[in-house]
């Protein structure tokens, strides 16, 4: 069932945006490209940091959805592995034969149950989230059924407020309860502090994690009273990887935005007061637009709208330009404010999408672009795996 | 290059989120279901408004993609074709064997327009718009390449602020040149008021309609001045098909959302001041999602979050039901105030999304419920269409 792609059979225009080796100005719009410098640069960057604070990295793969930026996040930022939020993404990357994977999510239904138990099968440990004792002997039956090993975090909500036990009691009985299943061995703690990640001063944003800390210590040093020394601590985010890194309880990140970059993470600041995007890390994500109307003066309408982008998070921003300004999404379209009538029909804008993750999301491939030269078109491998 | 899907090759929970003949508690959540009683009363119901109005109805497959649901338009609801925004997803339709098809929007870029111009050998009508007389030629030459014809509407901006001109003038001299270009037929009038759809108000809206129709009245009066009465004048969406239809000068509706309805249009009020998705049409659509978490005892967290559904125009709603409420929405997880602790981990809820067009472009497949059992599963065919 893994089903590699034979790009010289995909029609341009239709199937996919472009060829490699095409000169960029080829490329059919509106889709996703990636410039392979920038995104070379921030992988490796991450990958120093990591290496320097002795901390593991799991990139996360729910990001990109891409085994190609996974292995580059790998080979060149000796990431560790991956963690994603579905079984069925999971899976994708245990096809393509990744070796440490994390659902860092709940996996309740018993099909999906069924599937992940399998997935060591493919040769790769298997790590997964529980907040809820009961779903405890369901991984276990599950695991047993095919002879296999599913590792399992406890989730702690440190703040986000979605999934996670709150109290180190909790912890300590889920935790108990890993420990004595069959097919069971407990790995460690989630802690993903989701919620503060987009908060644009580094104080306010320290301050949750400080909080988060606290929380994680508490269940650490209640573990190790019982015997369960946990043996990885995972969470951080891009807004956050140096909190953890510094914290002395965490062992491993889980960034992902910080290779691709968007609006919405770039408006963070850093503990000097500067956007993360303006030195931090490097926009490397665009959406390519073309202008395909201009029958008003003061406005171009690009080819870029809801079916190239999520806008959740705003709008889109106009990538290296201050004299136009992306200001309505419908569709199909995408409204340019042109106020001194600077563009033409056919040309094209790169746009730095509001939030990367849901973007990635609708697009079924990246331009990999280096200069003016299309290098790679990779798949977004695991694009509408939300099972 | 036209891939029949084997539907018995695919795994569930992996490719696809279940197979016909399953019973409807076994599909694979998050995905997209249809409720095939309903849509096929909205397609009847749209098809007998049309028919009994004397107006073309051209169903938007922008909205659902899919070759299966416009057959259903066009057996059932006596649709004559399809319409949609982008020259790939037009190559979708043509290839699945629809004989007339409009791109209701402009194109400009080369390569499309070469694609688009071929398009007419696949045995098709195909028609597409214009709103700047340079496109003429451009499209003349590429039709005459290929020994086609492409039939030609000048688009009419009557509202919506994008694409269009304003001026009958301008109509009046686009539609010479098309007239007068070799390979090119003068077919009519694009006239789509988007901006009104959603007004909540039947005055508001109709007090738009009002306005876009005497536009369309003065620049049909200045085309049959220079002998050039358009065949069609094409428009009308589901917040306003009765409005074109008693104009006295449109013929054909592009409707869309009606078939399927979602939670932005379905607050629109009719004109006895009633929810257009209380009578005037059902909700088909919906995103099946399960309870994954429920740690908290007035929160569950379900799995369809921002890859799943679009949120541009809001949060989808709980249907059928008063006691939950989605009341936020992440990457892959969504939220549900549940005060009185009535759900359970695994339970399924049926979501009303914000918009269905941009959700339904995030799916791979409709699964077509009836009853408690899956009949059909019909892929997205143009999802990701986006070129």
């Amino acid at each position: 069932m893994n089903r590699p792609v034979n790009i010289t059979q995909l029609e341009v225009g239709y199937d996919i945006p472009a060829l490699p080796g095409m000169a960029a100005s080829e490329i059919q719009t509106p889709c996703l490209i990636l410039d392979l410098d920038a995104l070379e640069r921030n992988v490796k960057k991450m990958g120093d940091y990591a290496r320097a604070h002795g901390m593991r990295h799991r990139a996360h793969g729910k990001m990109h959805k891409s085994v190609d930026v996974l292995k580059l996040q790998i080979e060149l930022g000796g990431a560790v592995g991956v963690c994603c939020q579905k079984v069925s993404e999971a899976e994708v990357f245990a096809r393509a034969g990744i070796k440490d994977i994390l659902v860092s999510n709940q996996v309740r239904d018993p099909a999906k149950i069924d599937q992940l138990a399998r997935m060591p099968q493919h040769g790769c440990r298997v790590i997964v989230c529980v907040d809820d004792i009961e779903n405890v002997a369901e991984l276990s039956e599950a695991a047993q059924r095919y002879g296999t090993t599913l590792e399992v975090f406890v989730e702690i909500d440190c703040g986000a407020g979605r999934c996670g036990v709150t109290k180190s009691e909790d912890v300590v009985a889920i935790a108990k309860a890993i420990d004595a299943a069959p097919n069971l061995k407990f790995a460690g703690l989630q802690a993903y502090q989701g919620a503060m990640q987009h908060i644009e001063s580094y104080e306010g944003r320290k301050e949750k994690l400080d909080a988060a800390i606290a929380m994680v210590k508490d269940a650490v040093a209640a573990l190790e009273k019982v015997g369960l020394k946990p043996e990885l601590v995972s969470g951080g985010g891009t807004g956050s990887y140096y909190f953890e890194s510094a914290s002395g309880v965490y062992n491993e990140l889980q960034a992902g935005s910080y290779a691709f970059m968007d609006a919405d993470y770039g408006r963070i600041k850093d503990k000097d007061g500067n956007r993360i995007d303006q030195g931090e890390w490097e926009n490397a994500l665009f959406i390519l637009t073309s202008v395909m109307s201009h029958a008003k003066a003061d406005k171009a309408i690009v080819d870029a709208g809801l079916k190239a982008q999520s806008v959740d998070s705003g709008l889109p921003v106009v990538f290296g330009r201050t004299d136009v300004k992306y200001i309505k999404c419908s569709d199909e379209h995408g409204v340019v404010e042109d106020p001194t009538g600077a563009l033409n029909v056919n040309d094209k804008l790169k746009l730095v999408p509001g939030h990367c993750d849901p973007t990635c999301n609708v697009h079924d491939w990246y331009v990999g672009v280096r200069g003016d030269k299309v290098e790679a078109v990779w798949p977004v491998s695991a694009r509408g795996k939300a099972y």
